[in-house]
């Protein structure tokens, strides 16, 4: 797995179960995933000579981030190795333009969205879809970075001025965000956990309602096929996360990230199998594992950096507060703002387990009773 | 955790979610636990020097065995470690003469037992509690090594001859064995596991049957108790196995064990704590977690090294029979007999899941198909 962080590390649980060897490419040996795996290679993932050391001797290639060049991931291809995903679909997953074209020519609901070079051109968009317009990075944003919601030329004007490779797309006022995780494995099968609801604050997840709360089975189903159909169609081997927006008039897609996805992060508790375990089987190409709830109702609050870097002292009172809960914990240094871990409960009543998953997420962060 | 076997290697799982950086003192840089574990120490675990540096800056030292001395077990703590179990606990989980006395002495059920020294000792012993007679090593023997069931004097002297120091124990003719794993931590807080069935073959445990089926509520509190009494007694810090013959006039506990323990492997998938995180928490003075199922019947199978050494390559066969078993593999020499890993099968019909079970097992370990 190219990259250490949080991913890589929680990958590292399921591959212990499998018996699967666990490589990570790690820029320092202080990450989170090199933390806790024994063979850990120090490397640029931006360099193709590292990668390619990296991999000599691997079974199989696969992520913790999108940030590997798409033509590194091509040339390891080419080598001989089996990357998963393959370029051809991870570049959906890095570039925003080449997936609107993509999901548009499949027929995925998207909302208008145009590249954009000058200000000219986002007037020109506004003044056919209406402001708010939101620019967004064509590369490399994430957790809300890269998006910026204007509400005028001269706001626009401003996001231009950095020079970055810009998209706009309309505003979608939606109802709430929901998002599908599926797995595809070259054998070309595939499986799709239940659609789950994903809060945010701040362009950060900050928490995950599985299933989704109140979601009609018939938009459910329409929301796991429309990912199924985007993974079958971009070729994805491995986990496919598609982020959605539910509006009034239907389901719109928002991103897309393949590789286990914080919104999967309530499947290490609460599904049979985990969204790691389950990336590792789709990219060894071995036969996928039962999506099913493991309770009815699961909740997973991240855990942000707060004021106070020490979390685990805090453990004392959330596991004394409720023996049921889960604390995952990252091993990464705590910076205000930042993920570094993640708490999941499990139960029959949603008020009840979702209280319960604030209730340790917002004391193990801040040391705050609520 | 001193010790680089199979249950190391499962605590790491639970380490990585808790944050605990997991350190592991292994004989060779190729055991099951040292595999998959960033933080590996070499040496002897029979050398107090080599576990004095093991053990510098550890916040608290644990086993994956009962193999270190107790005296070293006694030196570490005198410099000031956190040792658990301790010392004067864990004797009773390496002598089995040790532990006998102290169970008579605070009234846990035992087979008449006494220690021997000569073959006119065990003839004694046989004519006042009748042939045939149970010969333990008091020390050392594990999985049925190191018991002899001895149904003549003769067969007793031959046992004699190999000049190991023995215990003799009245044959306990049994329904069937049970097992009840609790925690305790250093606080005192304690926590106990429903009460399992466990199958033996050959002395090795081959199926954890979780709960024991059919087992009258009030008999499965007894055992509970007896477990909880006798960590209680002994002072256990971490976690407590007990082994026990269910027979028609009551329970006798067999042998005991304070570390993760093979009848409580189903706990990863099927409980809502693992042992493995239970024995963190109670070795790290945590409050416990939840020993509650995460469904009605939860079936684990051992795997047995069988003739041939691939069970890599069977994993595509029990994956697509069986999307729900979860496979735990545990990256060691496959040698025929040997524990190489085990399966978990959860769901609602004994029958049904323990066919599943061991449908898995058989295939994996033999490429047999039942």
């Amino acid at each position: 797995m190219i990259g250490a962080g949080q991913l890589a590390r929680m990958t590292q649980q399921a591959a212990i179960a499998l018996g699967v060897e666990l490589r990570v490419l790690a820029g320092s040996p202080g990450e989170s995933a090199a933390r806790v795996i024994s063979d850990v290679r120090l490397g640029d993932y931006r360099e193709l000579a590292d990668l390619r050391d990296f991999a000599k001797g691997c079974d199989a290639v696969t992520f913790d981030h999108e940030h590997v060049p798409t033509e590194h991931v091509r040339a390891l291809a080419a080598d001989g190795l089996a990357v998963h995903p393959g370029a051809d679909a991870l570049v959906h997953a890095q570039d925003k333009a080449v997936m609107r074209e993509r999901l548009t020519a499949i027929g995925a609901p998207c909302p208008p969205w145009r590249r954009i070079e000058t200000a000219a051109d986002v007037e020109a968009f506004g003044a056919e879809h209406g402001w708010p317009v939101v620019l967004k990075a064509v590369r490399g944003g994430y957790d809300g970075r890269g998006v910026w919601v204007c509400r005028s030329a001269e706001e626009a004007a401003e996001v231009l001025a950095s020079g970055v490779p810009l998209m706009a797309e309309a505003f979608v006022s939606f109802e709430r965000e929901l998002a599908v995780l599926v797995a595809r494995s070259p054998h070309g099968q595939g499986v799709s956990y239940p659609v789950v609801e994903t809060v945010q604050r701040d362009g950060i997840c900050v928490e995950v309602l599985a299933p989704a709360p109140g979601l009609d089975p018939e938009q459910a189903a329409v929301a796991q096929r429309i990912a199924l159909n985007i993974a079958h169609e971009l070729g994805v081997t491995g986990l496919l996360a598609v982020e959605m927006f539910a509006t009034p008039s239907g389901l719109v897609v928002n991103e897309l990230a393949m590789r286990p996805h914080n919104s999967g992060h309530w499947t290490i508790d609460g599904a049979r199998t985990s969204q790691f375990e389950q990336h590792l089987r789709a990219v060894l190409d071995l036969p996928l594992g039962s999506p099913s709830m493991a309770a009815p109702v699961v909740v997973m609050a991240n855990l942000l950096g707060g004021d106070d870097p020490d979390v685990f002292s805090r453990y004392e009172h959330v596991m004394a507060h409720d023996p049921g809960i889960k604390v995952h914990f990252y091993g990464k240094e705590v910076r205000p703002g930042r993920k570094i871990g993640h708490v999941t409960a499990l139960g029959t009543d949603l008020d009840e387990v979702r209280a319960r998953a604030r209730h340790a997420a917002v004391y193990l962060s801040e040391g705050v009773y609520t």
